[in-house]
């Protein structure tokens, strides 16, 4: 399942590169918090000759690049600051993402003037993926709301989780959320387990992950569940006119999960491992102007889910979803109203408890 | 120019992973020697709890993969047969190889059932690719006799080195042979230096090498050289037929170089960095079976000089211009017989001098 969740390679209109600037907004927004994390929290004399910083569910660098710049930055600076410069460490940064993802891109498009040696890291997040005590610095952002998978049950005609008509737990029965809920529990437990392995003891790991409210009402607002509800309905639409079977829609479902704050916290203390340094809301104003307009919104999704969508329906129906996607959310009075989107990102930093 | 000199990627009949298995042979002949300079040179005591291991030059890593199982292998057993074994490292493999190599196929190469965490490593490695003293073992094999690009000087007109009328220094003025090897010196001795950089102090470096003797009688021998002589010659013919300008054989050289077992020593001693710890013929039986018949050793030069000649000279000529190099192997007498093939193979461990 892993290698249907790649996002589109390359670098053309449609490809994921051209179309995360709402995460690139991200790294800008996490500055400030990642610079006072770094000034405050690590100890430069603690360092050895190699810094190593590893950046989990990478895709193909647009905005991973941005952060590991932030970092290293942060952390050269922080020698300056006390005087240390001659002993600022080289850099090492390890780009992580499944082995699907289109590395051949990140690695042409590195920045050449970077202040790290770079290595890209093929494979699931979800096991180890590098030496124990080998990371000072973990990074993972808009990665974990990323399932390996959507839950099995939800595609098997004979389980209570069955999600007919649907392709996303948003308006299902109780036991869809439920599969959901649990897998994003177990596989975020999984990461955090592993990171645990590969930190230094004292190393830090922040996390930026998109989340909803534990609530939202209908009537006024809307979070990406519910535009991921209206998308389903735009596939069971096209299903009607008999573009494809009913069959089709109920084997299809997103392998992605929204948490909230309180759930995501709960998980984390359930892993032993950490501290939570710092977990709080990502002020991101470049968010609702790179996203207001129903067919950039679309475009958006297109870049996210494309690859997994052909896959299963066949490339003909594409375009056609897509633009009846953003009809739909022009027609609604509450989804056209980017000002109504209850969606908000959150940064976590932990820091790995000396074991 | 380091583009051009990219192997054939992906998996298809002319693709380098499936046209590499004479460099496949020379593992299993280099791994008694490897096996035996690990254990009476490495010090398990002294190993941290990271074993990391460099491959500069992997290609899509078919023949690396090989020679890593053979180098994890040995170490995990040395802490075996020193009752060690709870102290067995994690091992830590980077794959080095320039940025235009098909790291996508590498990765989705990795054998499943390895010893090792592993890292994709891009850019050339005549300079720094990692952090100092981060590397433990270092290997390179096939990789050296691949220079950065053809001489400069041997394509221009105006330069006494001006090759024309051939693509390589076989039966060239001797201005040509001699820009290769200044060329192949300088490329040779940036690459011990940074690895010198990169390597722990005590650490060992082993290089594989095709080379050829100091001297080659042509009336009963050959060697690399001569049938690059040869495959020019074809280029010249399809020239002459008018398929292209002689412009076209004029402004193309190949980016290789075949060092001698001298030579190479000379280079090597005018780093200060290592001692030679070993310098020897690989006794490589595979090889002759393998490069038998002229077909396959058109299939062989194939795969690794496609990919620039298409971009020179256009795709079309391609099949025609290894037809002819294989029907002039078969129609020379010395040529058509590989007992008469005089290339062979060294191994070369060095280990890193204390600094």
């Amino acid at each position: 399942m892993e290698g249907e969740s790649v996002m589109n390679g390359g670098e053309g209109a449609n490809s994921y590169a051209q179309n995360s600037s709402l995460q690139g907004g991200i790294v800008e927004a996490a500055r400030p918090v990642i610079e006072e994390e770094i000034s405050t929290k690590i100890d430069v004399k603690q360092i050895s000759s190699t810094f190593k910083i590893a950046d989990y569910g990478c895709s193909t660098g647009h905005n991973s690049f941005a952060a590991m710049h932030v970092i290293t930055q942060a952390i050269s600076r922080k020698f300056d600051t006390e005087e240390l410069s001659s002993l600022t460490p080289d850099f090492h940064v390890f780009f992580n993402d499944q082995v699907f993802n289109d590395f051949n891109t990140l690695f042409k498009s590195l920045p050449p003037k970077r202040l790290y040696y770079a290595a890209g890291v093929p494979g699931s997040f979800r096991v180890r993926l590098l030496p124990k005590r080998s990371i000072d610095f973990a990074y993972s952002s808009f990665a974990l709301n990323w399932l390996s998978g959507a839950p099995k049950a939800v595609a098997e005609k004979t389980s209570p989780a069955w999600n007919n008509g649907k392709i996303h737990h948003f308006g299902a029965r109780k036991e869809v959320l439920e599969a959901y809920t649990n897998q994003f529990a177990e596989e975020t437990k999984a990461f955090l387990d592993c990171r645990a392995e590969e930190l230094m003891p004292g190393g830090l790991l922040t996390i930026l992950l998109p989340v909803v409210p534990a609530s939202c009402n209908p009537d006024t607002a809307y979070t990406v569940d519910t535009e991921l509800g209206v998308f389903g309905s735009c596939l069971v639409d096209l299903a009607k006119q008999g573009r494809f079977s009913a069959d089709k829609v109920d084997s299809f479902n997103l392998p992605l999960y929204f948490t909230n704050p309180e759930e995501f916290k709960g998980i984390i203390e359930s892993s032993n491992n950490y501290t939570i340094e710092r977990m709080e809301t990502l002020y991101n104003p470049g968010k609702r102007v790179l996203s207001s307009g129903p067919k950039v919104r679309a475009t958006i999704f297109r870049a996210a889910f494309e690859f997994m969508l052909i896959n299963h329906f066949g490339g003909e129906i594409i375009d056609e979803l897509f633009d009846l996607y953003a009809n739909k959310l022009a027609a609604s009075s509450v989804l056209s109203d980017t000002a109504n989107d209850k969606t908000f990102e959150i940064i976590v930093v932990l820091k790995r408890k000396p074991s």
